[in-house]
C-alpha cells in the first residue's frame, strides 16, 4: 500500500510483543486493558471472542455482497485476527509461527493439489 | 494487485499475490486449484470456511487447555486466516488493509480504553 | 423425561409466542425486553449471538470431554436454539417449520444415503 | 433412552430414538449411516459441524434480508438443530433436556430482566 520498509511480520509482531506485555504475569492490569482482562478471565474469554469476531467477519461481507462498505468488512478481518493473536499469546505462540505455515502455503502447489482432491470427490458425491 | 515494492519478508502479500493469480478472471482453473475453485463457487463457499476454521480454531484451544499438541493450534489459526485471505481477495482487499487497522491498535492505549469500559459495564452488570 | 402429555413441540410454540409478543411492532419495550431489544436492533444482533452460541456449545462440549459439567451443554444448546428462534420470529417463521423439517430426517434412511456418501467421498480422498 | 411415554407429536424425541440408534454401540455401521459415521469418528467431527451450520444459518438469514428463501433458512436452522441433537446424544443427554431449559425461559420475565441489564449495561458503555 506504500513503500514502507516495515513487513507485516513486523507490524504483526510489535502488536504481540504489546499483547504479551499485557499478560498478568508481566504487570498487565485486568483494570486497565481490554487484552490483560481477556487473558486474566482464562481461555473461554477469548476463544469466544473469536467465534463471534468470524460471524461479524461473514455478516460484513454478506453486506458487501448487497453494497455495504468493505471497510467494515477490514475491521472485522483485524477483530479475528487480533483475537487470534491474542489466543496465540496466551499459548505460548507467536505471530511468526503462523506465518511460517502459510508460508508453506505460498507455494500452494502441493497443498491445492490435496485440498482440490477433496473438494472434487465432495462434489462428485453430489454435495 | 499494485506496484508495492513487497520486500522478501512479506508472505502474506507472496500468498495474497498467489491467491490473486489463483481468481478465474486471472486464469486460476477451478479444476486444478482449490483456491480458484472456492473463489469460482462464489462467497458462501469461503465464508462457510471462516465459520468452519474458527470452530476449529477454538476446538484445538481446548485441547491445547488439555495437553494437546500446540502446533495444531497454529494449523488451525493459518487455515482461519488463509480462508480470510481468500475473502479478502474476493472482494478487492489486501493483507496490507488489515495490517494497516491492525497497527492502529499497536498503540493500543485509546483502543483499549474504550473496549474495557465496554467490558467492565457488562462485568458490573453480572454477566 | 416425565410423564407430562405436553408434547416438545407445545414448548417451543409457547416460547414462540412468547417471543412473538416481544417484537415492537406488538408492543414489545426494548427497555424492559431483552428480547424486544434484540429484534429492535435488528438481525445483524441477533444473528452474531447465534455464533456466539455455537461456540459456547463447542467449548462446553470439549469440557465435558474432560470432566465438565454435561448441564452447562444443555444451558448452551439452550441458548442456541433460543436465538435460533428469535431470528425464526424475525423472519415470520416457527419453530414447527424446523420440527417439520427435522420430522423428514426421522426417517433418515433416504437422507443418511445421501449425506453418508458425500463423508465417504470425503474420506476416500483422504481428508 | 427411557421409558417416556412419547406421543406421536414428538418428532424430536422420535430423532433422538435414531441417532440413539445410530451409536456404533447400539449396532449402528458407520459405513452404513451418516449419523453413525459422525458418532463413530467422534467429537470434533459434529462439534465442527454446529460451527458450520451456525454459519450457514447466519448467511442464510443474511439473504433472506435481500430478498432471498425464507425456506433456505428453516433448512439451515434444522441442519443446525439436528447436528446439536447428536452432540446431545453423544454426550447421554436428550432434547427434553434441552426443551426442559427453554421451558424456565417461557416464562421470561426473570430471565429477559437479567439479561436485559446486561445489555443495556452494555450499551450506556458506548458498544
Amino acid at each position: 500500500m506504500s513503500s514502507t520498509p516495515v513487513t507485516h511480520l513486523d507490524t504483526l509482531q510489535r502488536l504481540a510483543d504489546v499483547i504479551e506485555s499485557r499478560k498478568p504475569a508481566n504487570g498487565g492490569d485486568p483494570e486497565k486493558s481490554y487484552v490483560s482482562r481477556l487473558l486474566h478471565k482464562g481461555p473461554d474469554a477469548f476463544l469466544k471472542k473469536i467465534g463471534e469476531e468470524a460471524t461479524e467477519t461473514v455478516m460484513a461481507a454478506k453486506d458487501v455482497d448487497h453494497g455495504g462498505d468493505a471497510s467494515k468488512l477490514v475491521y472485522e478481518v483485524a477483530d479475528l485476527w487480533f483475537h487470534s493473536m491474542i489466543a496465540l499469546a496466551h499459548y505460548g505462540l507467536k505471530p511468526s509461527d503462523v506465518i511460517d505455515e502459510l508460508a508453506r502455503r505460498e507455494g500452494l502447489s502441493g497443498l491445492e493439489e490435496k485440498a482440490l482432491r477433496k473438494a472434487q470427490a465432495r462434489e462428485a458425491a453430489g454435495e
